[in-house]
């Protein structure tokens, strides 16, 4: 009864509801997704931690646990690699500390049929190490970029890449970090052109805005 | 000699070098200004008050200002209306205190070859006013939204869009909004999908995001 | 002999009070409980954790534990039906996460013989779902509207209902959403007219409210 | 053509709309006001400084300026005090320096057609002088209090009065008042029963609460 | 060998060094605190946990703890109520809450060998349990007054007693109370005369305060 | 009529009321200036510029001002050299920046009766200056010291005195000083015994606290 | 009387006193400036803007003023080109806007007998600029870098740099930017090695802390 | 593969590469560290607790671990006694609580073959326990100073010593402390010359800073 899911959503944005994990039991989520799944909607529940998402997996045995990305989902179907129509996007951290929230951004795209090329562990105190992917930054439609620290590497790559690049800061640092907060304000003051900003750790919220401008991409007539 | 003027942007980027007009003198955006034209690079100055604005168009006829935008810019060359090409993109305000930085995005749009389409004073108070435009919502390939004191149109207008939306808070506001610490924040935390955010006032870096997806779209082949 | 209840509280307020569990004992509570119980007062103890609930409750079985609002009380009269001045206060949440502020609201309504219509996830990312309730939203006294993340919901319904509107902060949310500080600054930069705020996830506190302007709907002659 | 007024918001909620003058320039402030003239709509502008006022009062002399309140509003007919139905709110300040928001709000009820009782300069500091008002404080069907440095007296009055109270902090103070902050947060934690709060200055929204209430209590039929 | 105690403190101030025992491990407080006690100093260990208090107590018998205080100290020699000299403090707090911190400041008192006069639960949502106290707080030589949440009590006491008022903040709170920012800052805008302040929780600086201010009582000579 | 002076506030505290004069305009200021020295009170009106302080002058020549201090006040009578019960009170400042706010203090003071002694630019960057001054320090009742930027001689200075020490921050500073925030910080911080803290710039504040000490030296009877 | 200048700092650190310009008045800094001229001092007075200067000029005409880096200063010996001992410092700064900050440590430098060696405008929105200088960076004993916006110049300079780099964060920015304290974070989180930080738009602090250590350099013996 | 370790990072800089391994598992660290190690490169990993650190040591038996620096490490060969060429560096903290930070300095400075002089507890609140010491800060080529709570003695000791100062702000403190932003801001306010600071907590960063300090000491050349 409390619960209004909003099962429209997919017709009007093209993207289906996601259900907020973390301040929800175990037992609220199994009842949801059961709701959802009945009416055949995609499930996505975001910010689930092991445990809870075990006990959930129990009842609801449809839903598939990525514990690095702490989502719980419907089964993915690959892309058909012959598709030509397959949009690959680049989600790209400046540490490996950084991989749970790309790792969440990478899974949303897959589940709305868009390819994640993962490209991890390029920050700047050794910047070399993102020119070997040059070639694949060049030729993006959009690039997730995840960074925690000091937040440098998305206005590096907006700096060179001709597409929108979606910068995500991380909660992983110290002191005058601030929990994200230093690489948030990094972003926001970029002095390159292209990048705009989602939440600290909100990996699923910069895919849902590079999916929407894949299906501009795909669908869009001026 | 100080000055070193990134010629190469255009190129990289497909979006030329903007000046920061803030901290600099009026000579010293006029030889910026000389050095780029001669090299045949169209011209964007932000953030240039109108004092100072006609102090350089004295010494630099071949630009034009606009006011509310406080931008000094090359002259526009209108869209061929014929031209099926050209993409039009949507620049919506909560408020009419809004316009000035809802301008600079749209001209700087318009200096990109972007059809800017301009809907004022749509504030949440009386969230009727919006429906009347739910039609150019619906197909826009990109949307821009400023809103100032609680910032909350981009978040309802990403719950009815199918495309991204790049929301510019704005410092309009005053007392615990912390002169557009508010709207950013109620952005950045917004349950919506397909919302990024640009720094408060910044309605020309929304503008180069929003250029850089329409090139995509015309451009992009997966 | 150091708490020193305020028994003269609900003669001068005709709000008995309340007692803020965080910090204290079980012991110390169940002997505050004791002396209010044995004057007659009616007993709430807000901030309770399940734990601290069982071991109270086996020393005061006069009371009873509500877990999802963590509020302690004594049992509510539900309010005769047949009478015609039970007032109704609508207390509605923008997401499901909210449920536990929202309880906490509607509680302490009831404990003062108000009823209180539950109308529970309406937030903006599907606003549709609000305008089923576009009934009750425009007979109301005055409405409890609790949300988190970015606080959307309260102005939105501040820009449609004809009462006063009590908007109650969550902190729900992550990153930039600061414990509740980023919804808590939307709804007090709100540019709709009526909307007032109380402390983030103080549930208690909007229910104050509302029952002190219900027994003023009631009892005042101009 | 870029302002779009809400005509239908007087019918809507009671109270018609306002004209947040501050960024607004004089000419485009005059226009508005016309064409809420025109469609016979009590007008209100917030916010504007003596010299912009006069300059608009040339334009439009149907308008009268209070300088105190720096709001010019259309002319506020004085209550039929043989009218039993007009309610008296007490609007109360900590301060003499707190007075200017004091009267946005006093004159924001007249325009509603309530009556304002200013009671000013009660502060704690020589707290007996509130209780010279005891009576006042009693009676009144809701009280705003008005008060910039520490914030304490709407606790205060919160803790005796049997009604709701509406707490505007001011940014009256130095150093770590932080323009309003300090005393918005002392309401915010307030440990009374009853206190409700609005934006830093907003004398304004204080009344459109109150307002609100009052026509509850006018109108409301459980 | 790494602490070097500053014994010559007691003689320079008139107070002993107290050791910060929030960082450190329990074999680190056993050993200095067996050096100072060698040395025929006091000893005095603040925020001391029950379980490490335990485990130092068993190497170090000469202590006592006080779990409320959260303080580990040699024996206090209760002041022989016969001397005259012998001065009182009051310390008073709003709410039972404020108690740990209150009693560190009482302990700290009596451990420089000044009377702690007691008194808690007084705050302004029923400001009438204050005024039982009148006389004590007109008698004082200086007062400490401990509140949490909004803060109120110190600059309602300063604005009534004769002699300077040391207000101690609080991590008592939720929400916007921002653990104790609140009520530092109602504190410190206070508008009364004769109120300074202490670090939040710190009940130990504030009995520093006032027994240097009642040894200067006794000893000063103009 | 609208200002209600608090004239009980000698008898009760020693210390008569002062106006705050920054928000207040010079003819009200006047007025309540005449009123008070009608009824025999000295006036102190703090935070008065220059120009409004002559225009009152004017009008109110019974009054004298500094504009160092940028007071207003009645004429201090100089304490009587050789009446042995004249206490003295050092005010120290870091910096040369500082004065303006030492004055504040200072003279407060006197006009409390009490000598200030002036000992000025004494900050840490050479603290051998400081050292000719320790005798003043030792034999002192309680010390007030004035600091901006990093704010650390007042810790420095309670470090040696065995007196209480009020410190006052001072807004002096740029950058990551945050107008006086930084050096409040680091006083509120401090490991040393008997510093207390008043709000940023408040040398007025200070003045009383130390007054309330003296006037406790003076009249305590244990 | 009032200012105790520090004669002694040249001797115990190798850097002679400056006078910080900001809060003091021009008469002021003249009689400071000629007592430190009597006694053969070098001077420099920061922070003084074009006004105050000329006023000073007038009554010190041994001084000089750089405008661009309001410094007044005894005029500067060009270092003697075949000393082979002259250390040269590069100074970098990320935007034209961050000059006047660099030019303040540049001319510090220079006052202490080192060569500065300015290359301004190199921010990574167009990084190539910086690569011009790889040969100056990697030659440097150390580096100081000036950046404003989003303060990322710095830590990447760290990144390839084989000496310690001096980060100067300037307000240069708007919205988000919060006058420098962006750049700040983002420099204090950096992940570079070799960087450290001194107080926004403090070019004078970064320059002291160069110059010592090009005075270790050339004296230190291990 | 995820894991791009930067083994050009010795050469380019004289410093290896470090691992943050805060927010990675164990099973990560040792994959990272095999592969370094096989490569012949120092290891240092920062930030590790006793429990993770027991997990790797039994997979990766060639490192060390310090349990109160938090860190694990090849092993360290002291430097050669005899050799006149080793530097030392003095680590200095305020109280034994900040020892943690000091050693991760310390043992990051012997890994990279500088000696490491500790000096610990010599807070301001006993500053003659500093003085002892007055021989080693004037002979040091640069001094590393760790300090919480009000961060005072780096700048204490910047006014003394020949040389530049590194402060390292901790997280030691509580309330007003914010976790170590007030030390880091009194250290960026300094009056002081010379003093640079890094991120709070970061002893690492700043050994950092003084090994190349050290190393230009050693072989720059002008
Ligand atoms: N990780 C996330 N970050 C931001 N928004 C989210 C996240 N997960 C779900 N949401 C959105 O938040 C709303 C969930 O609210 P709830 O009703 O509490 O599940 C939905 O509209 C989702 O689109
Ligand atoms: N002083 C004020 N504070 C808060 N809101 C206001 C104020 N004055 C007007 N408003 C509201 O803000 C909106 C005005 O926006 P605008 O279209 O920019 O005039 C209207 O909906 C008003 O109800
Ligand atoms: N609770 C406390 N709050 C503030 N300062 C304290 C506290 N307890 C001890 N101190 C002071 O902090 C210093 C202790 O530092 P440490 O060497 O770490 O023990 C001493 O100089 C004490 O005077
Ligand atoms: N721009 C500056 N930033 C930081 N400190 C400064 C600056 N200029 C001067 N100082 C220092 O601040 C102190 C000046 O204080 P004052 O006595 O007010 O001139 C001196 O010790 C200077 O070393
Ligand atoms: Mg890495
Ligand atoms: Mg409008
Ligand atoms: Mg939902
Ligand atoms: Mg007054
Ligand atoms: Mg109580
Ligand atoms: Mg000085
Ligand atoms: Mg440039
Ligand atoms: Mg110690």
């Amino acid at each position: 009864g409390w619960a209004k899911i909003d099962h429209h959503r997919s017709i009007r944005k093209g993207i289906p509801e996601a259900i907020y994990g973390e301040g929800k039991g175990a037992e609220q989520i199994v009842k949801i997704a059961q709701k959802m799944s009945e009416s055949g909607h995609p499930i996505l529940v975001t910010r689930v931690c092991p445990q809870k998402a075990s006990e959930i997996l129990k009842k609801a045995p449809f839903l598939e646990y990525n514990s690095d990305a702490r989502l719980l989902h419907s089964p993915i179907s690959p892309p058909n690699n012959s598709d030509k129509k397959v949009i690959t996007v680049p989600v790209i951290t400046a540490g490996t500390s950084d991989i749970p929230v790309a790792e969440e951004a990478a899974i949303t795209l897959e589940l709305n049929g868009i390819r994640a090329k993962r490209i991890f562990d390029c920050g700047v105190a050794g910047i070399h190490r993102l020119f070997d992917h040059i070639d694949v930054i060049q030729k993006a439609p959009v690039i997730i970029v995840v960074a925690g620290m000091d937040g440098v590497l998305p206005g590096l790559i907006a700096g060179i890449a001709p597409c929108p690049v979606i910068g995500v800061p991380t909660s992983i640092g110290y002191g005058a970090n601030f929990k994200g907060v230093a690489p948030l304000l990094t972003m926001l003051n970029t002095c390159s052109q292209g990048l705009c900003v989602v939440n600290i750790d909100n990996g699923f919220g910069a895919a849902c805005v590079a999916a929407l401008i894949c299906s501009r991409i795909k669908e869009f007539n001026p």
